[in-house]
């Protein structure tokens, strides 16, 4: 287990700008991959960390990517394909033989394995399987009857557990002697120990810290903490991460439907969930349907068109409405000039309005016993917002077109346009929410399209009752 | 340690849509409350886990909070005080006393007190470091010394260290020994073991897993990893986490400017950084000045207005835009009517491209090796973009006005409008970037002012031209 010392230090100078920052090194291996000099590549790539060389790799483009596992498919080793991101493993399996990928999941603990059987294309999942043994082809298949992103599918087999009435010093003899063994079961990384009972249902948890300072004749019982956090297999990732945030967990087991021990999930998975989620919202809120920086222009367009065609729509509405008062604006051609102002300033009120309930829906900062109190909020915030920016503006608007009504007009517009971005902002997120879909993914659009359309229809629809 | 067995089971219909969620709970709490029931709220309260606890504890209105805090001061355990957030934690201090203050510090390991001194008003700090141990009071000093959201503010002093030369049976009696102390010096939780040389400067790491299953006489430097990642006390927490997440980090060891370790950060603070980073650029992108679930109306204006204001100037810039072109509206109205798409879909395209850039810096995935493709590649997506929803909107203005030139016009002035939007997507960030600034802060707000000037002047410019 010795390895090369080589410690990483990180001076606050190279890491100010960019950490790991290695334009050089990037330029080189495109030199090397364009030249087809498999050993300069090997060279170039010789004693990284796996990370390491999966940031390297993810630098390049498509192309070249797919050159460098033609030249040397060898350097693609198992932990390297635990590193790369899901987008860039779907484009380097192709390149590789069955037995390659099935010797990688075989030596990979079981959900990392399972990460990497994802992406494979659904004809040559057999094959794949086909090469490996009995134990992990069961493993992967098990695991992949769960639903994706739930617990079931983060877990992974390997796990550490002892009954109750085991001592500390028979606990680590036990894992010395597994240890010692060929095919060992034991986890590469593992953090607490479960303890269980005859029927295998976990009784608490004793982290290896505990057990480390605990007298060798201590029993597990008398150690475990017994306030442990279960995960039952089905359970949406989202709320797992919730779970070991809230505990500040470092691991939790998984049961079966018999409430027998089954699996573990460790907080370095977790750590990727959460990133991935925060990615998810981000991009739903901004309407870009696909995650992650998709390197070809066709992948870029298809991420983005569908949701420009939804804020088409919606834009030739708020036209729709603009149409309607076609006479008032040939009349007083001022309406055109100042429409836009009470479009963009509800559309910003609501976006605030949105992203804190999205925010605080993720965090489960807004639950249903403060979600009145915060509805009440944000109208409240809304008009007084609303009245503030209604003076300013109609103070503006009377300096700039010398006209009372026009600024009286526009200033009870903006108010009104205000009050109900901040209602949007918030209901249409908990609507969403309360019917099962995705708060982030549609919330955008649809209050957009409320501070629009009322913006216009108010601004244009008061301008017609009281100035014409 | 023993504790009361009590499993918290996560059944799927359970957490299906909120974890924990229970309102009643919530409410029988306000009602003790508000009655001033001590002794209720104290039942209500008992045997519940900490993390628990602070959850409930942030459900409840300021007001409540406070009139609970005064009835009942002695649920504010150390446990809770370093479980709550930051902005609770602030609204709490003022009602505890010196010595109740000084007393969770002393009990908490030094990073969550030095976050909770953090809390403190400056006025208060002198007196509650008066109360505490010369040791304890040297840690959050020293601490306090490094800037806010740098690895020293997260580092706990507590960590276990042992030199090379050590065999993991005399490793393991040392912890035992310690432990047995009444004022140990371990952490409450590790996970790895740092392997230090004479003048104690980190070698490697044993992380307890290999410590666990190594045969008792091995040395430590045979068992080591010596791929170490050390962090220095200045790096930015964001950078601490990048590190985290790259070599799936469950500890990190920190050394001082003579490179002796000093530190150590811990996987479950990392957490906790990375949800408030992402809260920071959510509420940044969306302009929101402050994080969290604020509480009043009056702070949630606050958070707000400022971004309002400046939302307002570029509303304003762009409807001078428009003023420019009265003459021409005056003439066709339809002008005014087609106006706001081109805006809309030009804010559209660039908060698309913006939030993927933002993102991207983020995760580290967009860096200096593949900017100039990141950047060709949003520009070539922004105009197929374009083209494509030039030709949808060119249509459906012929259709609806029956005017060619117009639909042409329209059409023109859309897919230079998205090359733009799609641009300045990009290049904003990476500008602000450049120049030391946070991209998520101010990027929004240049890129729809650069999508609703240029929108606007385009049409009506080419429409002024070619129509009239």
């Amino acid at each position: 287990m010795s390895e090369p010392s080589e410690i990483t230090k990180t001076s606050e100078t190279q890491q100010a700008s960019s950490p790991d920052l290695d334009v050089g090194h990037v330029d080189a291996l495109c030199a090397a991959i364009q030249s087809g000099d498999g050993k300069a590549i090997r060279n170039l790539l010789a004693d990284e960390h796996p990370a390491e060389l999966a940031d390297r790799f993810e630098q390049l483009s498509s192309d070249d990517r797919k050159a460098l596992v033609e030249l040397t498919p060898d350097v693609i080793s198992p932990l390297l394909l635990a590193e790369l991101e899901d987008e860039v493993v779907e484009d380097v399996l192709p390149l590789l033989g069955p037995e390659q990928i099935s010797k990688a999941m075989e030596e990979l603990d079981s959900d990392d394995a399972i990460q990497i059987f994802e992406e494979l294309p659904k004809d040559r999942r057999a094959e794949v399987l086909a090469d490996m043994s009995e134990q992990d082809r069961k493993e992967i298949e098990d695991g992949f009857a769960f639903d994706e992103e739930t617990a079931g599918r983060l877990m992974q087999r390997e796990f550490v557990a002892a009954p109750e009435f085991w001592t500390v010093q028979q606990t680590i003899e036990h894992m010395r002697s597994q240890s010692a063994l060929d095919d060992d079961d034991l986890p590469d990384k593992f953090f607490d120990i479960y303890v269980i009972d005859a029927h295998f249902h976990p009784l608490g948890y004793v982290p290896l810290s505990t057990l480390m300072r605990s007298g060798p004749g201590l029993v597990l019982s008398d150690i475990m903490d017994g306030n442990l956090t279960v995960i039952e297999p089905e359970l949406d990732q989202e709320d797992v991460a919730y779970l070991f945030e809230k505990f500040d967990l470092i691991s939790a087991p998984v049961v079966d439907t018999h409430g027998r021990l089954s699996g573990m999930i460790t907080v370095d998975d977790i750590v990727e969930v959460i990133q991935d989620e925060h990615t998810e919202d981000m991009l739903a809120l901004a309407g870009v349907s696909e995650a992650g920086l998709v390197d070809t222009v066709g992948s870029t367009v298809m991420a983005r068109a569908p949701w420009l065609f939804v804020n088409l729509l919606t834009a030739i509405a708020a036209s729709i409405v603009i149409s309607m008062f076609q006479d008032e604006i040939e009349k007083l051609v001022a309406l055109a000039v100042l429409m836009p102002i009470v479009a963009s300033m509800g559309g910003n009120t609501g976006t605030q309005a949105l992203t804190v309930a999205i925010r605080a829906l993720a965090t489960r900062d807004l639950t249903p016993a403060n979600t009145n109190r915060a509805i009440r909020r944000e109208a409240f915030a809304a008009i007084v917002n609303g009245v503030i920016f209604a003076v300013v503006l109609g103070v503006i608007t009377f300096v700039w077109f010398n006209n009372l009504d026009l600024a009286l007009v526009i200033a009870a517009a903006l108010v009104f346009n205000l009050f109900c971005a901040g209602l949007a902002g918030i209901l249409v997120p908990l609507g969403f929410k309360k019917v099962g879909a995705d708060p982030a993914v549609a919330s955008t659009v649809f209050v957009t399209t409320v501070t629009d359309v009322v913006g216009f229809l108010v601004f244009l629809g008061l301008a017609g009752v009281f100035l014409l």
